[in-house]
């Protein structure tokens, strides 16, 4: 599939702070996954003239008159089956909220279940403008079949806690022998313990001997609450951090997700070891699990991006409420109101979530040779009126519902605001069944 | 004009928290402006038959189906007009944000840009659901033919610092005694002295004649940084409630907009004298002023509910975000996953906020005498689904986009999504149009 997308409001996105006001009017072509070319209009008008005369037929033209072209969002940390969970339990404590709803709700789910719940998400993501998305959750391989019938971007994560380790392993060598999956540049596979208080060390090294022979990383929560840094400490003598680094676990490309709690001496850790986070503003406020130090971690130079968690615990997929809450949060929480800025906020949507799952040069951005995970966002609503600073306007005013076109892999998923040959109508009605199906087993 | 909404899940909004579960398929007939009768399909089936012989040629019929029925949102504190600011500043300290850039853009403002930036900010709110806004700015005619235009609901204050009371009170005189206000029952007035910081109390006390000899309210601005807890302790040995309180300002009914920071003897003082509140937690947040103790407030019996402020400082007039960020950041800054729940923070957006304002009874509920101020809401959304209650994903979930219908004072504003004899795209070029010539005089 060849396209072509001219007269938009080009926003590349870089990895530095200092070129953040450059936008301009210009020109994309896209050609097998890839940008092909990418500039000002005048700049690349050869480039777009053999563009299309090396595609004469088979060209798919977007007018991006009053869009604003950015690179797809990248949601670092999820559990999206559990759509099916969306305000079944709220306004809890943690644990009642834990022993009397979610767990006995998801231990009734079935792996057709979970298929039905992820391809729901999925359908929220791609309508808000979420390209790729990093996934924690049993059943991986019904997120995976989700996620390439959808053709979402997805890095699908199996998951264990200590006892169940042995079906987590049978189901992580059939994900990680499957042939079809090696061809699908769509889908990656890490491997996620739960986390340190739920996975005892020689589970944590089993995995790891996993990651060695199959050569890929690791996804896992760290550091979500006080009770857990208790907990290790009273079990390890330990911080969550060290402990993780002292079991080896951090010899292999690590997303952690959460980190509300890290001392100066983790952040180094992490630092030496380029440990990544996945930053959830709104499920550590919804839980009162604490604020994440969001603005030391990025002082480390740590690679920080967004994730919504589970929609039980936040309770929609919208990436741009995480990324206006989070910029907000740390504001308030440092008493700074220069601190993440509006260019730094997209940055951690785009370009540091690319780092983050090890993608940088490839994904968050818009330059040649980059995949092509894109969206064109509709620029003519009141709420992005005026125009005073498009990265202001995206970071503090944006909302999923201005996504117009979302583009993956050099597929065009959405387009003027609807999922393109996705029944959504079909999609939620599987998922109230799927409901009321577990509700009568309960 | 009379309209019946037939088949719709009504959330009539209780003032008590005991009836959080309580909506049902039901049915809405509206007359002049009011709700003649609302209940469920069969129980009201007699009123609806009537109903509909009363009104055989003259009746509009809204089918509910996969519609959901709620109270139009109040809110409570806004400079609608700074749309035309908006993203103008951003990341910026106080100081340097106001004196640099908003203060002085504001300075060449003109009364004609002051409407313009009002309807643009107007359209906004009411695209997403909201059908009250307190307004605080000066040109407040401006303001209040906005709204008259729009068809919105209003309380719009004119505004004084103490340099310019005289300008003020001509412009409040002027408005008072407009024989054409006493008549529209959406636009009331009240006046706003900007913050006790700006206002000597002597122009305050000239502020309260007016008070008393016109019947109106006061709103204004209390305790919203911790500089203005220092300036006034230095200025007048007290905290700015207990200074207003003995300036006597509470003796008229008081919006009082922020009121971040509030010792235990504050919050007595403005149980006392029944001072409502408007909290604006992403403009306190955005300015790092800090966290407002919503739920103390709350246990002191206060009405407080939400506002947006204005567009330069949040940078939208979303009050679904107002309400979704204001729960979590009651919970994570208590510590307690419980505070706040999603049945206390539509009722902070709905009959609460009819509260603050002196209109208990008449907004913010569907019940029978009430004013017609609706919402309905479009569940058929990839982030509504399922449903397990609608309360939590009405306060999780729901976004502006959502809204589909609103009504106000039994006027349909906005129909499928969009504005119903306004011109969206007239009213952006206009303020875009503002804007450049705002800056071209700068």
């Amino acid at each position: 599939m060849h396209i072509l997308i001219v007269g938009a409001t080009v926003l590349p996105m870089t990895a530095s702070s200092a070129d953040s006001t450059k936008y301009y009017t210009g020109t994309v072509g896209i050609s097998d996954g890839r940008i092909v070319f990418v500039g000002p209009t005048e700049a690349v008008r050869e480039d777009e003239s053999h563009f299309r005369q090396t595609h004469p037929d088979d060209l798919i033209i977007l007018d991006g008159k009053d869009q604003l072209l950015m690179p797809g969002l990248i949601n670092l940390h999820n559990h999206v089956s559990m759509t099916l969970l969306r305000g079944y339990a709220d306004d809890m404590a943690l644990m009642p909220w834990l022993t009397e709803k979610i767990w006995p709700f998801e231990a009734k789910m079935t792996a057709e279940e979970i298929y039905w719940g992820a391809r729901l998400g999925i359908a929220e993501m791609l309508l808000g403008g979420t390209t790729t998305f990093v996934d924690m959750y049993w059943h991986a391989d019904e997120v995976i079949r989700a996620a390439r019938e959808s053709g979402i971007r997805g890095v699908i994560c199996p998951t264990f806690v200590g006892s169940n380790y042995d079906t987590f392993e049978q189901e992580a060598l059939r994900i990680l022998q499957d042939p079809t999956l090696k061809n699908d540049p769509r889908i990656r596979v890490r491997l996620a313990p739960h986390a340190p208080y739920t996975c005892p060390p020689d589970t944590l090294r089993k995995a790891m001997s996993l990651c060695e022979r199959f050569g890929v990383g690791i996804h896992t929560h760290v550091s979500e609450t006080q009770d857990e840094q208790r907990m290790i400490r009273e079990t390890y003598g330990k911080t969550p951090a060290e402990h993780l680094r002292d079991v080896g676990l951090f010899e292999y490309p690590t997303l952690a997700a959460h980190c509300v709690y890290l001392s100066e001496s983790d952040l180094e850790i992490f630092s030496r070891y380029n440990v990544a986070i996945a930053h959830n503003p709104h499920s550590n406020m919804k839980l009162a699990s604490g604020i994440a130090p969001v603005t030391r971690m990025r002082a480390h130079g740590l690679a920080v991006g967004f994730g919504t968690d589970g929609p039980s615990s936040n309770n929609d997929l919208d990436m741009w409420e995480e990324m206006r809450t989070g910029s907000l949060l740390q504001k308030v929480s440092t008493g700074d109101p220069c601190a993440l800025s509006a260019y730094e906020t997209l940055q951690m949507a785009t370009v540091d979530g690319a780092r983050a799952i090890g993608m940088e040069g490839e994904l968050g951005i818009i330059a040649p040779g980059a995949r092509a995970d894109l969206l064109l966002i509709d620029t003519r609503r009141a709420h992005l009126t005026p125009c005073h600073d498009w990265i202001a306007n995206l970071a503090y005013s944006a909302k999923a519902s201005d996504v117009d076109t979302v583009i993956v892999e050099g597929r065009i998923l959405v387009q003027d605001g609807s999922l393109c040959g996705t029944d959504l109508t079909k999609l939620r009605e599987e998922a109230s069944r799927c409901v009321t199906s577990i509700e009568s087993r309960l």
